[in-house]
């Protein structure tokens, strides 16, 4: 097997976890079989159909590589007929979701930074070519996106991000670092999840009310 | 009329129909005139404005011809005050919304293939061009998007864009082939919708509880 | 201090004020320090994103710029804290935040032009770029986004970029025409707070039932 081999096949396994993921939180909210897939599709390559446009590969990779495609539905459709099953594998899917989000993470990077981004946008490229799809799943299935709520996900996605541009930025990224930048975002993810670690929420107080312009502030 | 002015009030009518819906469900909101506007314009623009950034034709359609959106808003506007006529229009309404659901299908599939889009590509967004901006619709209306739930509509919509695609791939997408396509869509839908077919539901089943990482699946 | 510094100033404050409402609203929903930042984000750059990609301006300037997402994101960081100083300050705010509307709502008309963009696609990609940002703060947070349901706030910023388009076909588009653009979204903006205008709701009567298909209307 060679090395792109290898490299597509972990791209696949990544869109088909995710894929699991959005099929799962379809059927959970009582989506048809069309919904189920579709929303397989969007939290698989949502987050790449984002990447590729701000980066201008037009079509998306989603649109020009069937296998992508192919993939995600494939293994929601599946899940719409096995998803007791699935369920049953929570600490698996867990697991594997993490290594997705650290393989989509260092990918999206470097596809950024392969498009002449500046660093900041790469990073923050990288983080939403990993974190975009989940988002979208929770837009469609009607749910404030669980990423923004609780749990540090986006975050490892953000340290393995910034990790991958500082590497190039060095002439570093070759594919020893860049494994470690996918390790860091899976294990900083794992270790998360195994002790229950969440970014913090403000304190809420009641807003003091004072006078001036009426009305609600836009 | 030339066939190039047909085409155009072809897809004009199809525009406003599609804005009709959305200023409907927008009135039904208790938006107020601009939101009814607004929403009219994406749903009938929303599915072509995806479809323009994916293949990179910029700016979308409906940024570039001025006609499209003037057909939106006038639309949508005129729905602000008639809308208990249009009501009353129901099944008139649910017709033409099949038309068109044909129309957007095979213009979006074409358009796809033409900017050289590989198959499964173009079937995907053929149909995302139909379907697309109901779900915007739906999104910005706080709804999980109805395509999503139940019904027979972006199914006869890929069944639309996988002829188109098997037609340009034998060398046959010539006038009369294309147009079969809108009508097998238009005829799916009023099918589906005279015999009640829906796509399936999973059944649920309370998923079991075991051990292992705690916390919600990402 | 240069023209060209004064305008980043000016258009860094505007996404300094537009983070700081996505910010606050974030909070209200309890999302976390991440969610805060990244709402805070979209709300500050999400309608210029759109708009850079529908003018094929990739990769959009808050990508392509470090100063944008920094101030962005410090800004919506330190609402996370501050946000009961901040819900003190709502007066202020909402001038601030009519003030930014002014400003995206030029600086997004003037850019589509220069994209070469027609007169009726530039109007409404410079009233997109201005309200965008809110439309996708208040999707992220599980709300149906209020510039389609009541005050006039939309309507300022599309009078706003019809007058720049008329100045720019008049080729009077020169700097002191264009503050004054930027000063008649303000000026509308905030009589239309302080005199508690809306834009009209709809007159809601039950739709008359009758025969026909069966089924919801797509």
């Amino acid at each position: 097997m060679t090395t792109s081999t290898a490299l597509l096949l972990a791209d696949l396994a990544g869109v088909a976890v995710f894929a699991a993921s959005g099929a799962s939180a379809a059927v959970a909210k009582r989506l048809d079989l069309f919904g189920v897939v579709f929303v397989g599709f969007v939290a698989a390559l949502g987050g790449g159909i984002v990447r590729d446009l701000v980066i201008d590969e037009v079509p998306p990779l989603a649109f020009a590589d069937w296998r992508y495609a192919t993939t995600a539905a494939v293994t929601a459709g599946a899940i719409f007929w096995l998803h007791p099953q699935f369920a049953r594998l929570r600490t698996t899917v867990l697991v594997l979701d993490a290594a997705g989000l650290g393989l989509f993470t260092v990918a999206g990077t470097l596809k950024a930074l392969d498009a002449q981004v500046p660093p900041v946008g790469a990073c923050l490229i990288g983080m939403i070519t990993a974190i975009g799809g989940g988002l979208c799943r929770d837009l469609l299935t009607g749910e404030i996106p669980v990423v923004l709520r609780r749990e540090i996900y986006a975050v490892a996605a953000l340290a393995g991000s910034i990790v991958v541009v500082l590497l190039d930025g060095l002439g570093y990224a070759g594919p020893i670092p860049l494994v470690a930048a996918v390790l860091l975002v899976f294990g900083v993810r794992l270790v998360a999840l195994r002790r229950r670690w969440s970014a913090p929420v403000a304190a809420l107080r009641p807003p003091p009310r004072t006078g001036g312009i009426p009305g609600p502030p836009d």
